[in-house]
């Protein structure tokens, strides 16, 4: 059916619902080069305003996927799950949960992005693993997920074209603040993964695209409409990024802190807590919850106390040990670099806050996030947070320690990690990791 | 001054208010090629629904007139006044208003666009003048100014060439219904002609871009804001086009009509009225306003009184036959063509309204009006009419004569105006012609 791309872009404009069709052709055009680039810009700054409804959302992921293939897992006939994040510092459970998971005998077929923001993305974690290869074929991913139950590889070109050339587009267009454009992308690559279930982790708060729990609900919902209108089963989790999660924020120092906690380690902070708590927490509850979409389990407390024994027992690290194998990477050749310089408390009293985000930028600084897709990684660098929200501090203890070799971004982090905490005198409450459960 | 367009476009995407240095940024970067297509078409999106405020818009056609050169009139030192209509079915009184104020000795510089929609712009109808030339350069533009007070000539290159390159991506991309986009193109252009005072006609009506008084106010006075603040004189006339204005619309057959009248040629038709008396009318208001901006005249009726006694003494006449010689047109050859078809009443009654944008419609598939700048006009078609709304119609009595020479057109218009116009048994009232005076 040929459409006229001005009446899509004014019916949009003007708030009309559009329909499949529409909504495909334009998609679909583009993708094929034959919609220009201004076209789709303007369509893109119409539905920044209007919005897309639940069902248009849904046609828009539709056609996003079916703008590539989806991958094929007729060799993999089990229920398969996979986790998607919205993003936070710090948020490494990736590399906890799936070998949990996948060591419990569930399929998960990980497909991630090279992470924009923050710190790098799954991918870019691995990597810090000496040799450790994601580019592998969509039929050697089948082929591991089929003989090991884990895989985690990049975008290939075939999955999702036409989300890869939009939100470049959108980037270039600030039409990126746009809820049904962010589930759509989102979701597009997620389901053309084939999967069978999904446990969405929101963030809400200083370090996360929502800063409040209101709008990460509602995105939250947004994302679990287009799952279930694809007939998949989901659950997603309202988690805390007022303050970075676990130790580390930087590729190799998540790997380093996973590893840790795969082993069964803790590390005990000034206050006596271990500062790994809140990763390993976050990383068993979100496995209980994708185990438990698999329909195998008897309940919630079933699922975790299972995860936890894998856990626990070594059995998750053994598996993502037989992960790094399949990727051709040499755990036993990873390492971390030393700390560069500590930043300090200049009063005593109890950390209140954090400016995540402003944390974030930090880390952008010191490499080890990425503002554009064009920068480069120092997978080596980054932050290790010493405190958390409600811990006692005395003057002159650290509250981060930075990572990195190149003196002038120390500076220039330092400078901005100095103003990214308060202190206050008064006792302060400490942050409750999980909020809410939708199921 | 550097800018980032992606931060432009978000700051008027959230509602920010645009400093004179951005929105210059924006403009000049993309006359020269800079900043492409996307992120002008995203901006233009943004403005569609955020609009821009008085400001704003007056930097915006600043910047659109600093793209290119302005006239300049340093040889023509007296007061140079020009009339711009927003547009609608018959509207000629360009080509009666030109001649009289010229003819009062006050300079009217013409810079008209080929008119898109409805019929063609002053441009075509002159054309249909066998040897009318409208492509003089900017020199013999003003030579024609100094000596005889009169010239049309169409757009050129060097006129703000950021209007013609952003009109035509809002054509593209569904941002044309813009106030403040409209205006600015509008105004830029009249301004870049040099001119110290504007008379504007805004319609309003079926047959008008806006459907009501108060929408055509709202426009008027943005449009008299941007002319204001350049310390321009203006006044704005709001009137009806509910009806198309005069007895005719096409390209040739207007050019007849206003021969016509600066003849002093009266056409009555079937109620006993003359078929002429609203283009007259109209022309003559516009003229006298255009004369009062000058400062010269003790008031509207003494301008007025001037305006008519230039037409009825056939001064204005002369002044039109001056003006064709000077654009090298052989007015002695210039002739219409032979009626085609009749639309005849299918009841009797009163003519209660016509769907004036229809009769737009009818016009542009006779070839007498475009579409796209790319359609070419049959300058000799148009449409003829019988009646005003409040006349008397008994059945069978003609409404329409058609004037083309493709008989598969001439069907299809006849199938749209059978359906243009009403007919009411209780007697109607007439429509006034103008409505309302801005000053």
């Amino acid at each position: 059916m040929e459409f006229l791309p001005t009446e899509i872009i004014k019916r949009k404009r003007n708030g009309h619902e559009l329909s499949e069709a529409e909504i495909d052709f334009m998609i679909q055009s583009y993708t094929q080069n034959s919609l220009p680039d201004y076209q789709m810009a303007a369509w893109l700054m119409a539905v920044y305003f209007q919005g897309l409804n639940k069902q248009e959302t849904l046609f828009l992921t539709k056609s996003m996927i079916h703008s590539g293939v989806m991958v094929n897992f007729d060799l993999v006939p089990e229920f398969k799950v996979d986790k998607h994040s919205t993003g936070g510092v710090g948020d490494k459970t990736s590399l906890i949960l799936g070998p949990i998971v996948a060591a419990a005998g569930v399929p998960v077929p990980m497909i991630s992005g090279r992470g924009l923001g923050h710190t790098g993305g799954t991918l870019d974690k691995l990597e810090s693993i000496p040799g450790f290869n994601t580019q592998l074929s969509l039929e050697q991913f089948i082929k591991n997920i089929q003989d090991h139950k884990i895989c985690f590889i990049g975008q290939t070109k075939e999955i999702c074209p036409a989300d890869k050339k939009i939100y470049a587009l959108r980037d270039v267009t600030s039409t990126v603040e746009s809820i049904p454009l962010i589930c759509a992308s989102i979701m597009s690559k997620k389901l053309a993964e084939g999967i069978d279930g999904l446990v969405l982790d929101v963030k809400f708060g200083s370090g996360a695209f929502m800063k409040d729990l209101a709008k990460a609900e509602e995105l939250a919902r947004s994302l679990m409409a287009i799952a279930q209108g694809y007939g998949k089963k989901v659950t997603a989790l309202l988690t805390n990024m007022n303050q970075p999660l676990g130790r580390f924020a930087g590729n190799s120092l998540e790997v380093f802190e996973c590893l840790e906690i795969l082993q069964g380690k803790t590390f005990i902070g000034k206050n006596g807590e271990d500062l790994y708590a809140d990763t390993r927490e976050l990383s068993l509850a979100l496995s209980a919850h994708m185990l438990l979409l698999t329909g195998k389990y008897k309940d919630y407390s079933q699922a975790y106390d299972i995860a936890k024994e894998i856990l626990n027992s070594g059995v998750a690290y053994k598996k993502f040990s037989e992960l790094c194998r399949i990727h051709f990477a040499s755990l036993e050749k990873f390492s971390i670099k030393s700390p560069a310089l500590q930043i300090k408390a200049q009063s005593s009293g109890y950390i209140s806050s954090f400016d995540t985000e402003k944390i974030g930028v930090a880390l952008i600084l010191l490499k080890a996030g990425r503002r554009t897709k064009e920068d480069i990684l120092d997978l080596s660098s980054g932050i290790e947070f010493h405190v958390k929200i409600g811990d006692q501090i005395q003057q002159e203890e650290p509250i981060y320690t930075i990572y990195c070799e190149d003196k002038k971004l120390i500076a220039a982090a330092e400078e901005l990690l100095l103003n990214s905490f308060k202190i206050s005198l008064p006792k302060v409450t400490k942050e409750v990791l999980i909020s809410k459960i939708i199921y």
